[in-house]
């Protein structure tokens, strides 16, 4: 028995994670998995209710769970909140308490989705499977000090970016196995003519790679990594950079696919529970309307079997389903490319359901 | 009489200043302008003779100028070298010592090269104006402290992203100043959901809103902005970001345009001079074989007689000398679109000089 806490948090994340939890279901049965589930509020929704965007007791519960399925917080309804009442701070509350420290988010083109690219053909190719393992719980985001210093007549904002040799190594570790396990083509992106964290980072990662001989490794700018996104993604098979390059990068990777709804992403450290989200965000203004796209929370549940359950058959059988639904012409409202037939979320969830 | 710094540097870098030069020395004559050139060696080629990639008698020179045109610098003679000797030192050394805290870079789609850009022509569209306004010489760039310090147990590196009031009033009002000669839309970019800095950054762009009550000013996380530049580039008229954000996302923009070898940038202060060069690299592989592409750095003298001389009338000129060679047909080895005749670098200068 299996259990999986579900965080809903706010917008389009309730309509989403029931469609995973249906999958899940069904799932099941045909796989000789059990699972339960425990749900808790998160984001605005919990900051309405308790005055905090995460409680102790969700941080406990999930915890106490095998793993953690996450779908969106945030609004403009609590955007003018101060920073410790801001529904992001759940997200960021649960990568440092929970140790998550490396992110991995699958950027894919989908072959019945590849016109929906807004890269031309030429360049975006038939295929694209780039892996991004992102540092999540160091650089700029927790690094201290942080703070606003007020002078009589000054103002100094200060943030801090820090790594630590340890820090490097462990998500270094796993996009090195990562890329092991794929096309063997590790790139690590720092700005190591200018910033000590990366020249720390580049030796630390060069140093590494006499463990891995299989992977061939190579270094390369942010700035230039954000125009070889563009100009030749299918350069890359592995991508592995810090905290917040991997947040901007990762998003400029995520649309070169046309599909930001259906991208999945894992958030793993040294013990149990990984936390699994779809990439996109909360999506307010189309929440309730039946229009979000549940493929990516349902991608994130197929991560999960892989990931935390060990279970590879029912990821692919996923995935499968997944990609029988958009061959068969079923899109939701937010990819009109080659569709057949526009469906609501629900819709989405029982056919993909049926697909399995 | 106005006194320019020729700063040409390493690969490519000498021979697009040559032609730079014979653009401004056609330019001469029919302005009514006088230049006096000083040549100086920086970054690669200096430290190979100096020992530093900026000797302070550089600094002096440039100082003493009215203007400063930079070439490009680096390659991999001098990539092993310890940070110090570094070529990108040189313009790091420059913006810092000269205060140019604000780098102005204009992302323009040129119609004759509007199949080049990598972006769908439904997205891109006709036509694609977009400038960059990026903080210079703060944030992790330039922010204290910044280290590795070792321990017996543990290595820790840091860098310090930190920004005063001023420094975010002073290069805010360049961007409120631009938006207001052009479409008057105004996009602040920021990480305010995890950062000090950008905090205290959207605060102060907010205030100073009011000073520009024609100025249309929006906020966006810089991971949102990677990704609408390639989903929506035109939504965008004057972008307003830190040092390292603007690193990154100028770049990312740059490439929609699919002419890197086109695009020139002014660095600018409180006092003169400013430093204008092209936003391409020093691409060694291709130095000393006339494949270069010179009109970025062409460009930049069009902007340097526009913001350092008051001479629009020229800029005009040079500007429009360049868009009549595109659309004639002719094309450096960087750029095959449309090409009727492919040209070298001094073969390009010669022609835009005759359009002149
Ligand atoms: C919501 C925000 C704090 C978060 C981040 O910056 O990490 C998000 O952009 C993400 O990438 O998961
Ligand atoms: C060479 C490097 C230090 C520089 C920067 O990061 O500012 C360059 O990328 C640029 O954008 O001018």
């Amino acid at each position: 028995m299996q259990t999986i806490a579900l965080l809903p948090g706010d917008g389009i994340g309730p309509e989403i994670i029931d469609e995973a939890v249906k999958v899940l279901k069904a799932v099941e049965a045909k796989y000789d998995l059990k699972f339960q589930f425990k749900k808790s509020l998160v984001g605005g929704a919990s900051a309405d209710i308790y005055g905090t965007p995460l409680t102790e007791d969700t941080v406990a519960l999930c915890k106490d769970c095998d793993a953690i399925l996450f779908g969106a917080v945030g609004g403009p309804k609590w955007d003018k909140l101060p920073k410790e009442f801001r529904p992001e701070q759940a997200i960021l509350g649960l990568r440092k308490s929970l140790g998550l420290y490396a992110n991995l988010r699958s950027v894919i083109l989908f072959n019945a989705l590849s016109d929906a690219s807004p890269i031309k053909k030429e360049i975006i190719g038939e295929e694209l499977d780039i892996m991004i393992v992102r540092e999540l719980t160091g650089g700029l985001y927790f690094g201290k000090p942080k703070g606003i210093e007020r002078t009589h007549d000054k103002t100094r904002a200060f943030d801090t970016m820090e790594y630590t040799d340890e820090e490097i190594k462990r998500v270094a570790r796993i996009a090195f196995e990562t890329a092991q396990r794929r096309q063997k083509r590790l790139t690590s992106v720092d700005k190591a003519n200018v910033l000590e964290t990366s020249r720390l980072w580049r030796t630390i990662v060069t140093d590494m790679a006499a463990d891995y001989p299989d992977v061939k490794l190579c270094h390369m700018y942010v700035d230039n990594c954000s125009m070889q996104l563009v100009l030749n993604p299918g350069q890359f098979d592995v991508i592995l950079t810090e905290n917040t390059f991997g947040d901007i990068l990762s998003d400029e990777a995520s649309v070169l696919t046309g599909s930001i709804g259906m991208l999945p992403s894992a958030s793993i450290g040294d013990g149990k529970p990984y936390l699994y989200e779809p990439i996109h965000g909360s999506a307010p203004d189309i929440a309730g309307s039946g229009k979000a796209n549940p493929i990516a929370c349902i991608l994130s549940v197929a991560m999960m079997l892989e990931y935390s359950f060990g279970a590879k058959d029912a990821a692919s059988a996923i995935k499968n389903a997944v990609e029988r639904a958009l061959n068969e012409g079923y899109r939701t409202f937010d990819i009109q490319v080659g569709a057949k037939k526009v469906v609501s979320t629900s819709e989405m969830g029982d056919i993909i359901v049926e697909n399995l």
